[in-house]
């Protein structure tokens, strides 16, 4: 967590912070821009608001890479986005919110349209543009609403700092996220929208990153892809993956080359703030859920018991409600045991929490005194979900699991569940 | 749903109802007692409260069968439970609430220890009775005071119905479940407890089953396996399986034998009424989701797909708040299928909700009229979870997936998420 600062006792502190580190690279510039439209899905009084972002290189760039959601229905924008893989160069990103444009009629060609006129503004042909959007699933974009707001957003375009974007993507995020590393000559710089539907792996999730060094495009898709595996696959607000899942990714390279291994290393630092940033700012989250896996057969069986706890809807409860109902961390670890036929040495296991020891040998390691410690060390660690504009600390729930099967380790991070996730669920559409 | 009255107005009018389909088959005694502790592992100022339950059979009989759940840190009782499907005869199972004795240091002992007290006081040996046990994971039994009720247990031990057996093993759950079908000159009856933790097997549920019919024991014990998957195996609240999960099934055998398909579709109805009212009754239920899957390729594959869509934490808060957004079933679907690699044809893929088509050749089938009486079916699905002391009506809000796959067809039962559940579980050992 060495890349967030400890802490903010105020929204304009942390928006002071975030001007400071949401420097875009050279090379790019991004815009913003308004429209409202009334959707033919469902009936509402009022017209809808709706975000548009533009995230534009100066330049044709032949070096960008993609990691996109597994989900079997994916958006159309994932669909298309596909395709722009195996294009020779790119420009950038068109990003709307409010309708994810999944599924619906004409998802495709609707999505297609606005960036062809998008192009016809600026002369970018739209092949060079990926579509972006989150938001409901199911209907079908606005698009002379869109077409129309473009104009002002290609006129809003600016350099310098990423934080009118990374506001404008947002849906249910309570506040800006964006980070920056400078390495070398340059920088990577990265900002995300996230919150709801965070799991298993991109969920409903966005992420554009850039740079400005030189990183040639087959090595920058093998980092994204590394990067991912160790960042925002190992978050988890719910246990449902979106059909949106996207995280992408570009060079301007105008500052040339970096060592490899320090582009990585910064990649995975913003990514891994990004991702933190996300669970923190996830749906009602009162609590941080960070589970450390040692000594695990490999990374994935490490990367899925620690997923099974912070996955486990009881267990989420509880630690919403400062409760350390430690019996549940046991429970969902056996039940994914069970039924996943994982092997591990169940005698072995050693279960921390807050650092007290809490089972050993397969007894729980329990007195009234040792529950007095770790309610405190929850209530510790709770964000207030009513007032949280901004991330107040970086404190967590901290649950280690010591594994006796061999040396691979994950570390996991993953929210409680509260009743504001629900009550924010239930009628998220209204 | 045949099996389950269609409304009821007051809980009096169930209990009346309950009381007449809770009839004991020949043979069966069942038995209930108070006590309170103060527990070791939790720093409480006033005693907390716990019953005891006594079924038991006026003879040893060889033939009973038990399913367990598949959690690797199982209970204490059911590791006894385990050992003792292996004894040549059974007299039926001492019962508590409060405490699950999960991995609890001295588990088994403790078990053992209050059972051998019963042997002493009734002459039946220890080894003849299976321990039970429901609650708090971690925590150890208060031997002593329970020793100290066993004799207002057995003085307790009655004829005639179950009900108060029913009522003595709930933890969360607002009602009683029982359900009785008659067999040719027999029954077979049956009482359960469920609420939460309800998933994917037989999760934190205890169901007593009995028989006055003679069955031997080795096609008991297949009926009740074959029966579990079509019935507990195809319900869940939340996506947690217990380490206490039981299904036991006793008979005894005094009113002679009776076709097995007869007594195979009686035990069928009295476990799907069970499995019904246990989600009907969860943990902040306010919807039944029944998700009727047909033309899979298989029955596990139409159990998964059903699966992943009630336990989609997203779907579930969205119909808790009688929004009917589609999107989220068809996400839960292309979540599952893209992370299981479950193979089935996705343009072939019919959804309805409520009767209405919404999804059809991979596009969404919406219109604001549409939505209108999609959001009036699930309000009339509804039910008031703040006055829960009865099942209102058996509506279920009813999901239809039609896959091209296959004949294969499985039908699912699934919980909304309120924040009720949340609430309960935020504080459930206070």
């Amino acid at each position: 967590m060495a890349s967030m600062k400890a802490e903010f006792s105020s929204r304009e502190e942390y928006l002071a912070y975030l001007e400071e580190h949401g420097r875009l690279p050279e090379g790019f510039r991004v815009g913003t821009a308004n429209l409202s439209f009334l959707p033919r899905e469902r009936p509402v009084s009022e017209p809808l608001p709706m975000r548009l972002t533009l995230v534009l290189l100066d330049k044709p760039s032949r070096d960008f890479a993609a990691v996109y959601t597994r989900n079997r229905f994916p958006g159309a924008p994932v669909i298309i986005g596909r395709s722009r893989l195996a294009e020779d160069s790119t420009r950038g990103a068109l990003v709307n919110n409010k309708i994810s444009n999944v599924c619906a009629p004409r998802g495709v060609e609707d999505a297609e349209e606005v960036l062809a006129a998008l192009g016809q503004l600026t002369g970018i042909p739209g092949k060079q543009l990926f579509p972006s959007s989150t938001g409901i699933i199911g209907w079908s974009l606005p698009v002379a609403e869109m077409k129309a707001a473009l104009p002002a957003l290609v006129q809003s375009l600016h350099e310098g700092s990423c934080v009118d974007a990374a506001q404008a993507i947002m849906t249910t995020d309570a506040y800006a996220k964006a980070h920056s590393v400078a390495v070398g000559n340059g920088r990577i710089t990265g900002f995300a929208k996230g919150a709801g539907m965070m799991e298993p792996n991109v969920a409903t999730m966005l992420v554009f990153l850039m740079t400005d060094l030189a990183v040639p495009r087959d090595l920058m898709q093998q980092m994204l892809g590394r990067v991912c595996e160790r960042t925002f696959n190992c978050i988890s607000v719910d246990s449902d993956q979106s059909t949106s899942d996207t995280v992408l990714f570009f060079s301007s390279g105008v500052k040339g080359p970096a060592p490899e291994a320090q582009i990585e290393a910064a990649l995975e630092e913003v990514c891994l703030s990004l991702a933190q940033h996300i669970v923190r700012n996830g749906e009602g989250t009162a609590h941080v859920i960070r589970v450390s896996v040692t000594g695990a057969a490999d990374f994935h069986v490490a990367r899925d018991f620690g997923k099974a706890i912070v996955n486990s809807p009881l267990l989420k409860a509880a630690v919403n409600g400062n409760d350390p109902n430690v019996g549940r961390i046991v429970c969902a670890l056996g039940d994914f045991a069970g039924n996943s036929g994982a092997a591990f040495d169940a005698s072995g296991l050693v279960i921390r929490l807050g650092g007290e020891t809490i089972f050993r040998r397969g007894v729980f390691e329990l007195s009234a005194e040792k529950e007095k410690t770790l309610a405190a060390g929850l209530r510790e660690a709770a964000m207030d979900p009513a007032a949280k504009t901004f991330p107040p600390h970086k404190r967590c729930v901290d649950i280690a699991l010591e594994m006796q099967d061999g040396t691979a380790e994950a570390v996991v991070y993953g929210s409680d569940l509260s009743r504001e996730y629900v009550a924010e669920n239930a009628d998220y559409r209204s």
